[in-house]
């Protein structure tokens, strides 16, 4: 009994990667789909999602289980907990890709951003797409130093964000309210995908060390 | 021992129920602080969202406690499962009562949106209130009919949402760039704090029934 728990549980974690990889390619294509106003792409991007929510569902129904049948204390529980969360930023993540890919849709055959953000959301994507690889790796690993690492990655799409707001609230912006509207949502859109990631980090150190880093909405200690 | 389990799944539960109170006071005076460009107001939902977060953290530890030691299967492990995902849902609104509050907060002295978006804003602000409070009141009665209502609640608040964007996307619109960007994120936020709302009332389903209503992310069945 023992045996098939450590494989549910390796099971449950192995569908979260999976997941996290879908969401890694909903990020890319939904950005490709953006930059190149590229609609089949865009049209993709929005139906593939539903793999991710059938993943989201098909986790949650494991970790129930999980915690019906085995009654998992300490780390393990730890696991579950962190499971059940990731899962959710995951498919948060992959709905904001979504919402990436509708606003390529809605504006075209129109490029919905003018190259100066294009190039920007380009940057955004190639660094969230990084981060969901290091938080993946991270939780393969139970690797809590690299985990730590995100909050910086995160800093640097904040700041392409901010430059972003620069630029659409500057003087030369001359590409009307609608592009820079446009860009304002996708730039927090993006902005919450990287939070997303940060916030697996911090289910990984807390499976590792049982405690969150600081400023963290989660428990201090158990 | 049952006996002190259920007290402390009751207590929970009320932690979840001051945290939805606290989110109500945070978003109507957020929107206050807002329309009338009250600084003071906006510093103290920035500051007072401590709390929220504060609570959060307590009902994830009290969670942790209640599965590791008291195991519990069926409708109280739905329970204890729902709380965790309601007290991130609530920590996510409060966060987004600050935004709104950080916008306002931003463009002081200035108002930082014009009035007739800021009556659409008054209105959001109105429904997702309501909406707060019905998920509160469905989850203190195990009230399934009541809680999938708040999806129709919510269209109400997409409505808004539309409304506002024909009017700063329109000819008529005299404000700017600036205005415009600060409409269309602070709308997100309404909209995304409605929808919380939402996802609540579908735990709330999720705790009576064990299921969920249809195209939630959340398991068919147990």
């Amino acid at each position: 009994m023992r045996e098939s728990y450590h494989d549910e549980l390796e099971a449950t974690t192995n569908d979260v990667v999976t997941m996290a990889q879908l969401v890694r390619t909903a990020v890319a294509e939904a950005t490709s789909s953006l930059i190149d106003a590229d609609l089949a792409r865009a049209e993709k991007v929005i139906s593939d999602d539903a793999r991710v929510d059938d993943l989201h569902d098909g986790v949650e129904l494991r970790c129930f289980n999980l915690l019906a049948r085995q009654a998992p204390v300490a780390g393990e529980l730890r696991t579950v907990i962190a499971v059940l969360r990731m899962c959710y930023e995951l498919s948060r993540m992959g709905d904001l890709a979504v919402h990436v890919a509708e606003t390529a849709r809605l504006r075209f055959p129109e490029h919905a951003v003018p190259d100066p953000v294009a190039e920007q959301f380009s940057e955004m994507a190639r660094l969230a797409d990084a981060m969901i690889a290091t938080a993946t790796r991270t939780l393969i690993d139970r690797d809590a130093e690299d985990a730590e690492r995100l909050a910086s990655d995160d800093s640097a799409v904040d700041d392409l964000r901010r430059e972003q707001f620069r630029l659409l609230l500057g003087d030369d912006w001359t590409y009307g309210v609608e592009k820079a509207v446009d860009t304002a949502l996708l730039g927090r859109y993006y902005e919450r995908i990287a939070d997303h990631a940060v916030a697996i980090g911090s289910r990984v150190i807390y499976i590792v060390s049982g405690e969150a880093p600081e400023g963290e909405n989660w428990p201090k200690a158990f």
